[in-house]
This record gives structure tokens, C-alpha cells and sequence, in this order.
């Protein structure tokens, strides 16, 4: 079993339940999510050997993140205790022409106040097959831009395979900043994931036929963007996800995988949107189980993309689906008719 | 700031869980609503001072009501005290092609049974810039029927505007003596607002295109409703919502304002439904923070409809929206996308 | 009033809240369902008097079905009480791209488990003026097919009309077997339900159409199929239910008729979907009401379709709605506006 | 199988969650009681066939008070259906000092506005071997105090035996009223049931000793108000319910049963009380199954106070035990040791 | 109405539903609390005009603080908004031997870093009866103890009674710094509330007492406790609250106020506890109530124990008790016997 | 860290919400439970590593069993997935004098039919300090006698100490069946845990003095049944587990260790009860603890006895608390005060 490292924050989320607004709610639905770690969730349904590499309060509530990860498989025995507080953000969950809208209450975390060498990367990496994590991870703190520096490159020395989604955060860091950081960590990267606004806000590389055109011309668009990355940066492969929001409950998803010169477009799927946070996150988990499996680009991209599809349809950051689920669809059975 | 005076009654909404039907539920969803608490709600987001004139009974169920509103900011202080009950209505949700059900048991309500003299209209619209109410408060009894006309009558001496919705309901009075009551009463309002029924069923003013065309045909025959309105009892404005019920799980939602010959359509939108009771009201209260706001008649419009369009997406009756949000909308931005 | 028999199993139905997946849920939305409990319970709805032949067990879960059924109407003084379990069934609502799914734990049931004699059928008819079961009663044991075979029997003998839908499933028996058992009960029956697979899986009837065209030709398809069923079991009429699966929360549904070469089809509905479990057995129990109400074929499919388009929009397997609004949808109003 | 009649108002009870007070509930759990429906469900789970008689709404907030009954198996077939609103009444749970609190909202009910000739008392006897209700329906209006009238002068005609629970409510009528009503129709009653406060508001007959001392001189003093009932107005029996409450959270409950002079108390108990509301009338609901299984006085008494015991542990109105839990406290079992 | 002003912190609470640990919940019950908002809650549950001084971020988690504090009558006018988040303290309820736990999460709050300067206590006061805040608010940050100070002089110099809670949080500051700056702040504050361990935990003075009798010598110990914080800071009157643990489950509960060498002890109650959190804060406004009244000082202490004992039976911080209720309980009304 | 193998069934185990009774509830509360899984889920808590060996369904009701475990920490890499169903129990919380009831549904399941040879101790064992069962597993089937009798054979080969708490259920199996296949089974046993009736009815072992008498002569009693134990069987140790159960709110608690011919009584504990379910296993995980502790005969009969009373105050069969819990209570702190 290959087992893949992710290092990040994982926070609790804090939901009004049904398409209630926050000022309309009096219960919170709880879950523990974060960039990373729901790529090690999905991953752990996927059969894989995921590890979680993180910091979380030593205390009950830091306890119910670690329990949460637990309870879904992924490896928690690489979890820092410590500091005060366990991150938060709020989910209201938008409807119709209503947006969704997220409100963080991160700052002064446990993993955004932790040191570099409370991680030590040889070990952590000691028999790991793959290295994850997003962009959120070095916006959390200078701290943990210096401890994602030194990831990627003991990744490299070791020779373990590396993605990381670029996931800017505007609220977290500028886009200036945002690209110095990520500047220096993305020549020890393999596979970059990121999506149209991404690149454009973090190296100012846009998809120029996304304004204007349609069809082939956007879709010349995003493969000019990643090979721009993998061109300035010498990522092997640069992926991006295509969302077309039709309205908070209906969205178009699709995705491609460029690779040296070549770009691989998955079929577009119409969502009905049950949750779409940890849209991204599971397309980078499809992604990783495919790159894992060796599987050509073409079928890689549409595992992920399909992956990613169901995602939608699911309570929650997690990616709750089984690799038969999502092949289902990736083969065309998207009907949804009852398994019994 | 503007005060705005709102009258009418305000009643307990009995629902069922999710969709359930009323012979399911075990459990009520409990809010407090009414179309002038409404639109005092929904005015009260916009960051108006809004104050809405009541009565209900002293006991916790009628304070129920009272803590609901004054939680959204409504100024409930010449909301009167007394009489044995608060109305009651159950709200059951429907979904595609399963209409939703409205029970009302509001008979003999501590508002109904109220004596007009026990409101100061002179005291009540101090310093007050707007009044607002609907078809429904006269409806309620003949006593209630002589308050409003009192009503109006004084807030037209101290020279403030007056909206009326001519929300026809049919459980309440005969159309025949709504014509007669609210023929009375409109030539003291400055803006009506109805919907297609209601014209046709209080005054016999009928939109005559709409059974017959599409399109230009059918607007004209609602701006010739507009102007009947307008003529007929000499009302500066008559705004129109227009309602195209696909299913009850989606709706078409649009509306028109007409003053002086010209009328102003906005545009159309296709709302995936999560509650649309109260959908009329936040219009109302759309085009009550538009006049008041002195936009032109387009601009008042599109926002009107932008910010009941937004209500159809959330649970309970309150349109709880800030201006902002409706303005987002109106600006033609639709798409759901997540607000981090 | 007319009074139905209707025989099977009746198990508890254990769901996740909302579209929560199996591994996700903390708690079980609890209902009591079954095929023909489902229909018994529907046929109470429509204001007939119907009572359910089935076994549960003497202790509290036993009686929790026994209630649920008396709740909504059905006549329970024929449910035996004996036997160790209710058998459970498991639904996980799908959503999107994401079919939903059914795990059975009915084994062993108390109804598995009882003896053809336990059920005396003179008795049980007497006053009966229709008889309805479905394929998963004979199929729960060769017990319960000797109670299904002795039942058609003794109403065939008193003149009782007998329906049955195929209901093939292939988690209880095999094709073969199935097609064996049911070919000795058909010759009984009077009026054959079934969907697309039914036919097929259990009696190699086909509807050539249905794969290879669209329209005119996939609706001959279906109607060789009726044809075949008919023809060869001298069933009066066979009814087929059809269900265009565009995802998981959208289908397409219709129903044919076919009574002496000739088929009646109803219209289609596009529904988007609340529940779709128990959508085949409202379509038996439209039928059984139209059939009781000597309605011609035309309104007879009609109501069947438009009663079971409804039951998609109502949560849990009973399709709690009346004649008039089932009357209402086949009349052609579709639109879902608020009744009040 | 014994038939017992009762008559009189169901209404639907509204209750905030857990131990929140009105003002602090958004959810209402419903159920549905009323103090001669809850005798009804309670002899329903006793095995007996008990048939409640009432008028409700048709609509389906009536249907679902229906509803509730059958499913806890009370012949509903003679519940009338009309009129416009089912009677409502709001219970906050106390606890500690806190007291509980009931709101009623049960004016202009079905019941209360139904005519004295709608209830055919000759035909709704038929069969039957109890006749039972409360002083609540007298005093719901004096239609229903001339409906009452007529049944007990009926029952007496057709030799079947009245029990009625005085049950004075003085938010309906006043001491003065209920005492002339009241006083006409005992004298065909069989078998009178009080408590403490009871006769004395309705008809100035006191205990004395309840103030001035304990144990002997207190019991002495009970046993004199059930001895002046049975001589005042001729009723064969009087039953005596004893409640000491030392919170809402603690009760004594205890009972006393008098016939000819001769007095029988029953144990007491103390209670960690659940639900104390329909304490009574599951008191009397275990007197009448007594009654009618010819048990002698002792006897009668410490099962009708173990039953009603038992309803304190158990939610909402309806005494869900069955005969054999009954008697297995009153022999004395009350160490609540898990049944498995 | 006299006009009275806390000042404080106003947090979210989470807990888990019921008695569920903190590791077994997934869902919070949200409400808003803290022991000056508690106060202000408090107050304008007993008819006053309760005003509360704070800071919360203008997003929607801080508008829910502040729309629970409108829905209970507070006036929110005076709450500034600004800053990043909105502090939380989780509860997990105790039952019998196991204790209750709270988590806080209170660092970085909006009020924690406002400054000083944006409070201005001559404004804040105008109009103003009364002055609360307790030892908490200096507890949060230099800046807030700066505040703080700031308030008691206004209040002095406009001639404003100042009560303050000592309310030690050993999780804030340390006993030393407490004791140097309530030391400073004291001299201004005319009533000192302590429960038993704040005095000896902030200023070292000690019940001697407590730990070494009972019944007279206990009491003597509270007394001496007082009389040392009047002499030493000058206040008027000092008010302790005794509470004696049995379990989480069950609690005694009473109370002192000491004026001028006299001490008046409230009736001791024994609670079945339904939530304790805020017991403190509602016995502070009992008192503040009391004084305001002019009542003397045993009918003061008599109402603020049973307010404040009544607070255990009610969920929530929030003490949501009229004065009639708590009138009741002090004069000896504790039998919790159903209020209808 | 200590390494204790549990060898057992895991159930899902079904609950009403709060007080409802089974006929009322129309939800579950759902968690997974069961004898040994309990004791490791326990010992999880306490910091050991404890895995768990059983056999679930490989379906996903069969991982909701997995994940619950892993959520709490047991490792679960022991659990064997197939068969068909996994174990049903039903509980329905008692209180007063209700008492609480079990519904058993676990025939059949997938540890019942497993096959003894699925089990390869030698592996399974590999690593251990402790091997732990109870009664029930034997009693499932045949096989699982089989598998038992082997595991304690090798665990005794192996140097592994032994635990078994006898746990007869008259539901599986009959005393005497009982008695034959644990009296092979407890000479390999080091630890025999019972209570009061199994040693009686399993054994035919009686504690004389509980019916005779109190105190040191019913003390006497329970030492004579532990004594006759270890000397009919060569047990080292004996415990007995005391409960004195006043009603289903209220239980006494404590508990005796027994090593040759001496006797340690724990202190009792009189518990308000949340949920008792679980109780005994909550002691076998804490004399286990205190064993792999070394710690002294009192020490440990009092840690145990302190664990399992908070058991009890917790919802659910998995004794959550730490052993800094259980120490804090042995240690006398019983007063439930608030922790912050």
C-alpha cells in the first residue's frame, strides 16, 4: 500500500444546518476540514495509506480533529499537540442566485504558531511514497513557509514525488507575497494544481482566452497558463480545475492535465451542488491516486475530474467516495440510478 | 436615518422539517411572520430603522413574536400588549410538481379583535418617513379595515409616503369587499404593488395579455394594469410581480414599476427555490429602500427584484439580505461563486 | 367502500439526515416500509379501506410497524404477530451524479420465517374486492411463494381481481428461479406490473426498442413487451412504469397500459427529486384505485402516473397524497403554486 | 374485548426541547392529547378497544390529531370532522423550583363550537361497556356541557357505567358554573374522580385535614371529600388522586379509592418525573380497566396509581405502558433494572 | 426604568447536545454569553432598560452576539463594532460524579484588543442608574483593565453605584496581577460580589470558616470574608454567594450580603441542576434589581438567591426569569406545580 | 505502550432520543457497541494500545462499526470484513420506575457464523500483554465457543493473562449450556470478573448473604461466591461488580476484588444515571488498566470502581473518560465542579 504524505491545517467547520444563514442559525453542524487534510481523507477511502502532518491543541476540541481523521483512516500518529487553539471557519451554504459564504477565525492556531523543527521532515517522509500540501499551508505564518520550504526539498533529496495546489488566499497573505513564497517552493514541486484565478493572482500568468472566447480559444487559454508554470517553475505536469458557476446550486466541472507540450481535457459534468467545499481538495486526491496507479494522463484526468464530480454531491470537506464509485462515472454512468 | 412604519399582524409559521408533508412531521420549525413584520425585517437588514405596529397577546407566545423581530433589529416599541392569541400558519414546503400548502388559523388573533382606537396614528408616524401596509390588515376585521383607513388618512395629512401591497387573500373577505374597502383606501397610498391576481380579484382589473401572448403582448398587459391602478385611484406608482411558477421547486421571478405612462421592467431571473413565502414582501421592502434612496425608477426596480429574488433562497419569511448582497445581484453578478 | 388486500413484508427503512452518506450519519431517520405496505398504505390515502397480510414480531419494533401503518390509515388486524425480527433495509439518498443506494438486512424475518398455513386466505378475502402483492413477496422464501401461490389461487376461485408488480430483486433469488416461481403465479394474476428490467430479468421478455431508439420505436418496445406478458400468462392487462434516470436528483417518469393490443401512454413529468423509493408501488396503487374506480385506460394511466410522479417529491416510502391532488397533476396542473 | 367511549377535546401540544423555555425554543415538538383521548390511548395500550368521540378540523392539521390516534390504536370512527381550528396548548417543562407551564390556545375549537345533536349518543353506545370524561368538555361551551348532559342521562339508560375526572380548568369556566353543571351531571355518574383542589373549586367540599396535619388525620380527611361526593350526588365510587409535589423535578404520587365507607389507599412513590402532564388521566384510564376486570378495590387502586406512576417517566401525554409493566410495579418491582 | 450599563466580553458558547462529551458531539448548541451580557440579559428580563458595552466584529458571527442580545431586550446601540473574531468558551454538561468542563477560546478577541480611547464613559453613562462589570473584563488585556479603570472613576465622578463580580479566571491572569488591579479598581466599586474562592484567590483574604466547620462557624467565616473587602476597598456592601457541590447533578445554592458589620443569609436550595453556567451573573442582577428597588437588604439577598437559584433549572447563560418568578421562589413557592 | 487484545462482537446499537419509549421514537440515535468492544474503546481512552478482533459485514454498515472504534482509537486492523449483517440492538432508556429495555436483533450476524479458523490467535496475539472476552462471545455460536476456547488456550501457551467477565445472557444461551462452556473456558482465565446473578446462573454459585442480610454480612457473601470461583476454576482473581439499583434514575455502584482469600472493597458511589449500558465493561477496562499498572489490590478495585461510576454519566456503551478522570474521582473529588 503506497502511503502519501499531507501537511496542513485542519480546522473546524462550523455549518448552519440546511440552506439556513449564519445570523438565522442556533446549532452549528460540526466537521474538521482543511486543504490538506481532506486530500489525505479521500485518499484513505481510496485504500491508500494517507498520513496527516500537522499541529493541533492537546486539548478536547484539538482531540476531535484527530478523531475525526481517525474515524475516515488517515494516519494521525505524525500530529503535533500543542498550542491554544484549533482553527475555525464558518459555511453558510448558498442557494440559487445566494453565493456561499465562508468567514475564518484561523489566526494564532496551533499549526500557524508552531516552529519549523518541531517537524522533522526525514522522518516524517520515511516511507512515504508521495508529499502533498497546498499553498494555505506556507500563508499561515512565516513559519510554516520556512517549514514547507524544507519539505519540498528534503521531498526532493528523497526522491518522493511532490504536488502541491497553489490555493491562494487572499485573506491570508498578498498576492505579492503569495508569489515570492510560492516562487521559491514550486522548482521542488512535480505536479501543480491550480485553478483559473490562481495563477493569475499569485504569478500573474493569465488564461487569456478565458475573457474572451469560448470553446477551443478558452480552452487554448488554460493550456497556455500551465505551461507557462511548468515552464517557469519545471514542474513535470500542471493541472487545472474548470468550475462554471451557474449559481450556487448548479455549477459545470471539468478539469485538464498538461504535460510537455500535451493537455488532457476531462469531460464536463452539469452538478446538482449538495456541498462544494473540498471541490479542489478532491480533484487533488483523483489526481494522486492516478499518478500513483500509473495510469496514462488522459485516464488520470478524467478519475480526477470524476472523483471531484461526486465530491459535489457530499456532505462536508471529505471526499467520501471509493475508487469503484468514481470509475463508475468516469465510465459514463452517471445516471444515478439506485444500487441495491 | 429613515424611519419606516409598517402595520399588520404578525403570526407564528408552523413548518415541517425539510420536506416533509404535514401528516410526516413530529417536529414544527418554529419563526414569526406576517407581510408588514416582513418587510419591517427585511428593511431592518437594509439598515433602515423600521418599526412595526402590532398587537399581540402579553403571554411568552406573543413575546415569542416581539423577541423574533426585535433579533433583527425591527423597533417593536409600539408594538400594543394584549387579546388571548397570536395567529397561527402552517407552511408546508413543496417540491416539484407538488405545490406548497398554506393553512392558516388566524381567526380571533389579539390584532383581529383590536379596537382602532387603540392606535395613535398621530403619535405612531412621528418622525416617521415612510408607511407601509397591505390588503391583508383590513382584511383582518372591520375594525382593522377603519384603522388602516385611519391610518392612511393621517400618515396623507402629515405628508408621508404610503406603499400598499393589495395581497388579496381569499380566506380573509370576498373580493367584492376587498374591492370596496381597499377603493376606499387607495387614493391615500402613493405606491400600489400587486401581483397579477390581485388586480384582477379586488378591482376586476384584469392583465389582459397574459393568458393570450408572450413577451411585448404580455407586458403591455401588465402596464395597462399599472395604469388602470394609477388612474382609477390616482396612486403615483403601481409596481407588479411577475411570478412564472414552473414547479414548485423553480420559479421565474421578475417585476415592473409603472409611473406616468412609462413602465420599467427588470430583468428575469430562474430561481431554484428554498422558501418563497414571503417572497412579495421583500419586494415590497426592496422598492421601499429604492424610493427612499431616491434611485430612478430602473435602478428601483432591478433592486427591488434583485433583493426578493435572493429571498426565494432563504428559509422563513424574513428576506434577511444586507443592500449590499442585493446590489451584487442587481449588478448582474449571479454565480454562486463561493465569498471567502 | 372498497376494500384491498395486500400481502408482503413490512421492515423498518433506516436513512441518513439529508443527503448525509451511510459512513457519515449519527442517526437514522426511522420509517416503516414495503412493497405492498406501500401500496396498502397509498390506497388508504385515496380513502379505500386497506388491509395488510404480513407477520411481525410480538415485541416494541414489531408494534412500530403495526403503528406506522394504523397512523395512515391501514387496516392491521390481519398482521400476524410471531417470529424474531423485522426485517431492516438501509437507504442513502444519492444526489447529482452520485445514485443513491439500499443495503438489505432482511433475512431471517419474522414474515421469511412464517408458514403458508398461518395465512388462512378464505378468510382473509373475505369482503375483499381486490387482491394486490409483488415478486418480492414469493421471493422472500419457498414458504412465502407457497403462500403467494395459494393466495392467487383462493381469490381466483372467489373472483377476486389480483394484481402484482414483478418487482425483481436480485439479492433474494435468482433470474431463474424467479422466472420459474412467478410463471406459476402469473396465470393468476389479472393485472401485471413491471418496469423495463423487470421483464427481462425474470421471464426473458425484452424490450427490443428501449436500447437502440428514441420515441415511436422505444415505445412499440415496451408495448411487445406488455404484449408478450399478457399473451403469454393471460394477464388482462400489464402496466409498465418508466423512468428516464437523468441523474440522481432529476428523472423523467411516465407509465403505459396495455389492455388487448392496445397501449395507453400517459404524459411525462420531469421531477426533481425528494425521494424516489416506493415511486413503483404508488404507480400500483394508482392503478388498483383507477381500476376500482372502472375508469377507462387513458385516465386509468393517467392518474397512475400523475399519483406516483407526486410520491417522488414526498419523503419516505408511503405516498401520502389524496385523489384530488393526484387528480389535480393529471389534469395538467403542474405548476406548484402555493395553495392557501 | 372490552369497548370504553370517551368524549371530549383533542388538541395538538406544543413543547419546546428539552427543558428550554418558551422564549428560548426555534422547534415545537408536537404531539397530540386532551384528557379523554389520553384515557383512550392509555386503555388502547391496555388492549382494550377504546373509540374516542370529538370533532377536528378536516384539514390535515385535524387529520394529523386523527393520526395520532389510530396510530397508538383508539377507534377514530367516530370522530366527527368540521369546523375550522383544532384547540392548541403550549407546555414549557419545569424543573427544580422552576414550575412548568401551560398556555392554552384552545378557544373557537372544532369541538368547543360543534352542536349537541351532531353526537348521536344512542348510536355511539352501541356496543360499548364504559363511558368516560372530564369536566373539561362541559366547559368548553354550553353546547358541549348539553352534549355531556345528554350522553350520561343516555349511558345510564342503556345501563353502561359513567366515570368522569372532575378536572376543573378555571381559565374555561368559572367554580360557580362548573359546580351547577357539574352538579346536574353526577348523579349519572358511576364512579367520580378529583383531586385535592378539585372539589373544592367546583363544589366546596375540602379536605379539611390536607392543611393541618400528616399522615392519619390527612388520610381521614380525603377519605371525607370522597365520602361527601358519593353522598351528595350518588355516585358509587370516588377515586382520589395524591400528589405531593416537592418540585417539578420530584413528586410524591400516590391514590385513594373509596366506596361505601370503606377506603383503600395504595402506595406511594416517589418520582423523577419525565412528563407529569396526563398524569391524572392515566390514573383514570387505570381505574377503568380495574373496573372492568372486576378487580376489588385494593387491587383497583394500586394498579390504576402504578400506571399513572409510570406515565411520569414518559413523554407527552398518552400513558404508553402496557397492563404487565403496570402490575409489575404494583407488585412491587420499581428498581428499574434493564429488561433485556 | 432605570437605565443600567455592563461592560464586557460577549462570546459564543458551544455544547454538545444534552449530556454528550465534547468527543462524542457533532453538532454544537450555539448561544451567546458572558458574565456582563449575562447581567444585562438578566435585567431587561426583569422590565429593565439594560444597556451593554462591548466590542464584536462587524461580520455575521459577531451581528449573532449581538442579535441574541436584541432578541432579550438588551440595548445594543453601545457596542462598538470592529476586530477579527468573536471569542468561544465550549461547555460540556457534568452529570453526577462526572464534573462539567469549559473550554476557552477567548484570546484575540474584538474586545480583548480594542483600545481604551474607543470608549467614552461619559457618553456611555448619560442617562445611566447603575454601573456593572465584573473582575473578567480587566482580566482580558492591559488595555481592557485600562478601560475599566476608566469606567469606575467616570462612574464615581457622575455619581453612578458601581457593582463588580470579582470573577477570578486563573486561565487569564494570575492571582497577583488580579489583586494589583482590582486593588486599584475596587475603591470605585460601591457593591463587591465573591463567591468563595475570588476573595482568597485575588485579594488572599479567607473564609476561614469554611474548612473547618459547619452550620454558625461557616457562616461567620463568609462574613468576615466581607467585612475585610468593605474595609479594605471602601465598598458599601459586599454580596457573596455560597454554593455547595453535591454532584454536577445536584447543588446547594444561597447567599449573603453584608452591609456595615450585618449579615443577611438567604434560604439554602437544593437544585437539580439543568445548567449552571452563569448562576453567578444571575444572582448579580437579582441584586442589582434589588438595589435599584430600594427593597432592604434581606428581601435583596432573599430575590437574588432565588433568581439566580431558579438560573440552574433554565438552559443557557441567560437567566430568563420575570421578577414575579423569582418573587415567587423567595417567598416560598417551590413546588414546581404546573402553572396553567 | 501496553498492547490488549478484546475478542468479540460490535452491534450498532439503536436508541430513542432522551425518554421516548420504542413506539414513540421516529429517529434512532445511532452508535456501535458491544461487551469487548467497549473494554478496548476504554482502554483506548486510558492511553493503552488496545485492538479489537471480530468480523463485520464488508458493506458500509459494516465500517460504520470500524470507524467508530477508530474514531476512539482502537485499532481495528484485527477486524476480519464478510458475512452479511452486522448485530442490531435496540435500548430504550428507562427512568424512575421505568425501567430501561434491550431489544436484542443480533442473530445471524457476522461474527456468530464466523468460522473458529478464520482466527489465527498465534498472529492475533502477537505483541499482547492481555488478552480480554466475555461470556457472551462463547454464547453466539458454537464456532465462537470454539474460537474462544482456542484463544485462551494459546493466549495461556503465549504467557498472555487472561480476563473474562462472565456476562451470562439467558437470551443466547441457557445456564447450563453456560455453565459447560465456560467451565472449560475459566481455568485458562487469570481475572474472572462477574456480578451478582451470573456466578448463580452460570454456575449455580451463590452469594448467600445478599438476600439475608446488609452490610458485613452481605460483604461476606459476594467474598464467598469470588472465593468459590477462584478455587473451582484456578482463577488468580476475582471481581465482583456491586450495583444496587434504586430505581432506573437512581443506582448505587461499587465493586470487590478478591486474591486469595482477601478481600478489597471499593467505596460506593450513588450515581444519577445518563446511561448505564456498559457499565460492567467500563469496570473491566479499568481493573485491566489498573493491572498492566501493577498496581496494588485497592488501588486497583478503586480506579475500576471509579471508572465505571462515570460510565455512567455518559451517553453510549464507550466508557470516554481519561484516567486522569477516573484517578481525580477515586482519589474523593466527587463534587462535579465546573472545570475551566
Amino acid at each position: 500500500m503506497k502511503r502519501i504524505i499531507t501537511f496542513g491545517e485542519i480546522m473546524m467547520r462550523l455549518c448552519p444546518e440546511g440552506y439556513l444563514r449564519f445570523i438565522q442559525s442556533n446549532t452549528w453542524d460540526v466537521s474538521y476540514a482543511g486543504g490538506e487534510a481532506n486530500v489525505a481523507a479521500s485518499l484513505a477511502q481510496f485504500g491508500m495509506e494517507a498520513a496527516f502532518v500537522s499541529k493541533v491543541p492537546s486539548h478536547e476540541i484539538g482531540q476531535c480533529a484527530v478523531n475525526e481523521l481517525r474515524r475516515f483512516g488517515v494516519d494521525t500518529s505524525l500530529v503535533i499537540r500543542g498550542g491554544e487553539r484549533l482553527g475555525i471557519y464558518y459555511v453558510e451554504k448558498g442557494a440559487s442566485q445566494r453565493a456561499s459564504k465562508v468567514i475564518y477565525d484561523r489566526a494564532y492556531s496551533a499549526i500557524a504558531l508552531a516552529r519549523p523543527e518541531e517537524f522533522n521532515w526525514k522522518e516524517i517522509f520515511s516511507g512515504a511514497s508521495w508529499f502533498h500540501f497546498t499553498g494555505i499551508t506556507p500563508a499561515l505564518s512565516d513559519n510554516m513557509a520556512g517549514a514547507s520550504r524544507e519539505a519540498v526539498k528534503t521531498a526532493r533529496e528523497m526522491g518522493i514525488p511532490v504536488s502541491c495546489d497553489l490555493n491562494f488566499r487572499k485573506k491570508l497573505w498578498s498576492g505579492e507575497k503569495a508569489g515570492k513564497v510560492m516562487g521559491e517552493i514550486l522548482p521542488f514541486v512535480d505536479i501543480c494544481i491550480a485553478n483559473e484565478e490562481d495563477a493569475a493572482d499569485v504569478f500573474g500568468i493569465r488564461t487569456e482566452g478565458s475573457d474572451i472566447g469560448k470553446g477551443e480559444l478558452r480552452r487554448e487559454g488554460y493550456v497556455s497558463v500551465a505551461r507557462q508554470i511548468c515552464e517557469r517553475f519545471g514542474c513535470k505536469k500542471t493541472a487545472i480545475t474548470l468550475r462554471g458557476s451557474i449559481s450556487a446550486s448548479d455549477n459545470n466541472w471539468s478539469g485538464m492535465l498538461y504535460e510537455k507540450g500535451e493537455a488532457f481535457f476531462a469531460p464536463n459534468y452539469l452538478i446538482r451542488i449538495v456541498d462544494r467545499v473540498g471541490g479542489g481538495d478532491s480533484f487533488a486526491a483523483g489526481l494522486i491516486y492516478s499518478q500513483l496507479s500509473l495510469w496514462d494522463n488522459q485516464k488520470s484526468i478524467n478519475f480526477a475530474v470524476a472523483a471531484s464530480c461526486l465530491k459535489h454531491s457530499i456532505e462536508h470537506d471529505f471526499n467520501l467516495v471509493s475508487v469503484a464509485e468514481a470509475e463508475t462515472l468516469a465510465a459514463g454512468n452517471a445516471s444515478g440510478r439506485v444500487q441495491r
